[in-house]
């Protein structure tokens, strides 16, 4: 089977237009998004073969949250529930000095109640590498549970950090996490989640040597957002800059960094290689609605090549 | 105070447009609807001062709520908490073969705690009529107590019997509105709906007698679609034909019905003239998109004198 | 030059989508529309030259006006103004038992002021036909001797009775057309307006006769909406059915008809053919949102010859 | 593998609102469509595998294409051309007396240069039914050939007549037809096709069996609109009503027909239950905006159980 | 009764879509708006009592007014009216170098006729403030007069400069502006006003104190666009930074400044936290589309506190 | 006859929103654009006659541009023909670091096999002065033909190099442009595409002199984006600098910029006065939607006086 196989919840996602406020607006538009999907989305697109593995109700919501994933060439390995809801997020997109705001109604989703045995065996054992990130465990306690279970089954995993603080607190995180971050090959972490969550301290390379020596991690990914990211291995510190980028939608931005990455990765790019199509496919979702890197391998390639034009006619 | 106290809960509506499918639509129309809020509204708009008691979220989608109902003219009396959801739904309007879909997603709603002591006594004790329906008491074990204690609080009460098959069984609905009945004293019920959950039998003017008579109402309002209505009160029987109407969007018909009913009810019409305001404010309803009637006083008694045109210029 | 020579105003018009209300719209459709620049571009449309006559405000909506007319082939032939407003009407679209509401917003606008010396003299002596209907007498005192003078000046003369209530009373009509008819070569005159107005009885054939004699016509068509036309003429009477439409905006039906019979009167065919392109051109446009018959010689050649199909792929 | 495989042209498909014209429309709705992708996506939303064999240029719109294949569940077995269009459809929809104007941009597509050696052998040879239209053959030499050669290796062969006016005359049509009907097992024709093209004659049962005689067909399905369908097999003949549909879209009927038959036919369900899936789907894709059957099994079943209601809620 | 009673015109706003143009725009986005209730609206939504004076046509347009009004929680004290029109505006929003466009369309409005004897008197006489704009005495010759009735009958006043160089000339403006300060207590003046129209000179802080002393006000608001504003008062002077923003429509900024202003004014805040919330509020207002500060308090307090963030999830 | 002609082709122009791309948006805005007629638009908006020369299919796609370019008050000299395509583009407009990318869909249009004997030759012989572009015989060999007779046949001429890699090679290019440059009168060329194409090097200001040596132009214009433009005249050098401007859409400002400095030119304007028009009008089309410069002569002399104002009211 092998390809990238991931395990989240996907919301359905509502937004008025920019400007606009949910008290007021007509019409909302309807997309759908999940940290876990959202890189499965943009591995796929990347190439890579992916699967990903959640439980959704078996309603239209769920539905559409199945074809949307589909569409993007994702399997959706998915566990049809008559019981739970479809866990659904609102944004209002803001500019300064008004902030993007997030209202999730996400409690007693579909996917709350899954366990490890509601999920296909072999797509994570065989997979080249099993993903998923901070968010799952922080959805219920099964969740947790789930989440420890597969991440043990796999053989090779990848893990983002993902803090949020609307779910939970960074003390309830940090116990969760370090139980599960011994069993993480590859970890992702946004340099200010790493300080908040698990204390780590000092410069971004420093944070990335403290966690890949605490955790035994293969490899250490900090991302720092506008100033780049880097990437701790054993064979040394791998740097790279962010590209410029004219924000149209910020949602998504670190899932196409690590779609991308991992989709370079297995293929056994080098890591400078794989950190540099993240930061590519990071600067082009952000040119794009929603929380899905809608792009190309040509798209990529050329950001790498820095062979960006004004007008392509 | 007086005027029109209603009492229920009130949810987000988010539908795309008709011919479209959740599945694949790209936005939706963003509403609000509450068949107590739908009823309030109708009577507001029709000269009837109107008052709404409810729990909202105190979020923007809680906000949103109460400005849909402010805007046309009644007064939200809500408790805002920081606990619970806001109730959505979701609707996917069909056409022959294909029924109208209704996807409720209201489960752990704000309002399904509220309490009787949460209500504004005031509002209730000293409303000309109290009025709500058959849905609130099937939301929560709490919302059944609050429901009976409210009916018991107020003086004049009215009652919609609303059977929804999605949030409770016949059995059910029979066993918990067999005690709140008692406490009602002007009931509209659809023929329908007696038959199926009050076991009633016979003719719509039999039904109407029976359930005057099992609940000692003071009036029993049996609506019978698009074969009019039906008021069996203490000095007789009184019929109302329906008006003809090419339908739009027939959701929120009733509550137009009723809305209208009671802004005339309350003012110490005849039943004949409200039932006739009923009848002509929901064929009006029937033509505009949304739960609520948007309609004025003006055009209600241009249905009732047959003074349609075609275009007015 | 030659052609049809058309004079009245054109206004904005505006309109929530079908069953929203103005009360609760978020958008409304903007186009623009008037009886006489209507005639003129369903006339040019099916291969007429036409001219349209008016006085417009030199602002964004009056070029706005003109570029609509202009984009279907009319020829525009405006006087620019500092004064005045761009005459403005809104539109709810209703549906049974709602009807559609017209409000007008057209008071002070520019063409009110516009005398006959601001019209350019030599596209209204020489047309084929000058056209204008009842409505531009109605707007102003300036207007009515406008409207007086140019019939006067014009050597080939139709009109459109075309009442409207919002505007003046029946006497007041009555009073001014009585004085103007007389210079009417060509009257169209809808069968209400014929005996709401001018008091005319008896049957359409009847009500021909009688208006042609009385105000000296060469002809008198006489519409009745779904029951056809009638053209009374010194050779006889020429009758035309109406043909089937299901109707998707019925507002410029009647403008339609006009500029459809009038492409072919200045083309000298015959009566019946004239009205036979009016029907048909009719009967598409209530097939078409907005005021204006965007349709072609090749539709109406289509339904004249009851050639429609379901789907032609 | 097995499942149904589908082969043919699917075209970018741009509609103006209905009621909106081409010449006038501001933004136009974009879809895709194509009757063999039409018939796979309908046969995989009601539980079939299926797969669909075409030629794509590579860029954004082939890939819109191929997402909007896959969203619905179905397997685009693409190949991906730099030369070559990408085939699109102009549609504006109408009603009486304006008929539905299909407008063809799909010369020099990337699909007519498609070869037999391009398609994937597996997927025509195992599968438990080849299905194509008339249609393909239709679009160039090439697909002529390309079809009769992917007809002679299938196995099981299915095939819609689908004749288009607008591609060739009956006389080609049928010339071509004749060389490739001998190879089809299930031949889907409408009844006027059958006339038209293929000179049949007499009721729909004659026409039935005549060409099952000729073509030496398994069986024939002759589809007759409102009129229903009729079953043409060597156990006889099976009649099917059409079920009462509301429509909103017309187009996709057919193939939304054609797709469920083959669903069930997969199935080896009786031919009986399959018309009735048939007819029944086709009656759900009336009511649905799009070519695209979005519908899912429970909503056939319930239609052809006639448990239609208006609103369930 | 107390909190804030404003008194003015609220107009209707139709704009197209930002980069489109008039002259060939499909649809406009449809709002209301005016400075007054702009004021009370930005008042009502920080918690304040508000009251909106004015006199409205008795139409859809004149109710979608005070729907838009009341919505947000301000109560309309409407007198309404069988003549007079509704007024409208057009914006165009440009960008450099083409700048916003207001085309005013209010000649003749409802409330250009309105008397002091048609405002609730004991709406103005009890108010902690009341508030009107230079705007309104500019409107017709009776609005002057009504201005200066209602600022005489108001115990606390304030009045926002609002010079309209589409309504009046600098010195119409200064010579009835010089017989209405008087009678303010609280003047908010844009600082090129203060030198356009009342010939003001020197800094800021200068013209603060000289229009105090000029007019005899308790406090002077001189407002200086991105450069802040600052205060005059008997205490001294208070100066007041702009916030940074990212504007989407700078439209009403100045009033969300004022009615944040007063909202905290008329609850014995000091003048700089009465500054500082309306510096706050305008910089939020510039986000949102629109006229009105579709706002809460506790956004205003976090920018006040310097809370933003990018993301709040 | 007198004024501008211009002859080429122009397309549909079809657009997802920007953030959103081909692949999942669900309508696409509907324009049309050609460079030529771009020019057209710009020169008759701002107040020269105008006509556009080409062939269309007769279709509503092929009316359509007709009416849109008439719309703006150019005449359309439309040779109407049976066979043909209409030419299409897509475009997806990006943000750093994703290009707006144009996806041509143009081959086969029916204005590729249009004759010069196709062409109203008065409308050639007579203009002022007859203008095409680069791109029109990169589009079929017989429209180089085509343009060659032309350039030929009318007296004055003017030519934009336009160069699209799309359409040929910069080689290719440069062979039939240099058999096309010598009947040339007044050349605009980007620096760019002076280099590429032409193999020009040095200065603009040493481009401009080797171009009108090397073609013996009368003037040649140096297009530089933001560097602004130069005019190399027998007279000498006459350089302009671009005004600021916040782009909204740029596609068609290079023609807004041709289309201005003809409309002065033809009036016998300065070449100091051309480029300042160029500019000004280049720099107001960036801030509208689409390939029109919807825009009036008033507003480019407000930027050309520097008369910009941010809000006009």
């Amino acid at each position: 089977m092998g390809g990238i196989t991931t395990f989240g919840e996907t919301m359905v996602r509502l937004s008025p237009s920019p400007g606009e406020r949910i008290e007021t607006a007509d019409a909302l538009d309807f997309r759908t998004a999940g940290a876990e999907s959202n890189v499965a989305i943009a591995a796929a697109r990347l190439g890579a073969d992916a699967t990903w593995i959640s439980k959704l109700p078996d309603s239209p919501l769920g539905r559409r949250v199945a074809g949307d994933v589909r569409r993007h060439g994702v399997d959706p390995a998915v566990t049809w529930s008559d019981e739970g809801r479809q866990g659904t997020y609102y944004i209002e997109r803001g500019s300064e000095p008004r902030g993007t705001n997030v209202i999730y109604d996400r409690a007693d989703a579909a996917v709350t109640s899954m366990t490890a045995s509601e999920a296909p065996t072999d797509a994570v054992e065989s997979a080249d590498v099993f993903f998923t990130t901070g968010i799952t465990p922080a959805l219920s306690e099964t969740l947790r549970e789930t989440t420890a279970d597969l991440l043990e089954t796999a053989s090779t995993t990848a893990f983002d950090l993902n803090y949020r603080g609307k779910l939970w607190s960074p003390e309830r995180a940090r116990e969760t996490l370090e139980t599960l971050l011994p069993n993480v090959g590859l970890l992702f972490v946004p340099e200010r989640d790493a300080r908040t969550v698990l204390g780590a301290e000092g410069s971004a390379e420093a944070i990335g040597a403290d966690l890949r020596d605490r955790f035994d991690c293969e490899a250490v990914v900090v991302t720092r957002g506008s100033d780049g990211a880097l990437a701790s291995t054993g064979a040394g510190v791998v740097e790279q800059d962010a590209f410029a980028a004219e924000t149209v939608d910020p949602i998504g931005t670190g899932d196409a960094f690590v779609g991308a990455f991992l989709s370079r990765y297995v293929r056994d790019a080098s890591v400078a290689t794989a950190l540099e199509w993240g930061a590519a496919a990071a600067s082009l979702k952000r040119t794009i609605e929603g929380d899905h890197a809608v792009i190309t391998e040509g798209e990529v390639a050329d950001v790498v090549a820095a062979d960006g034009t004004d007008i392509d006619r």
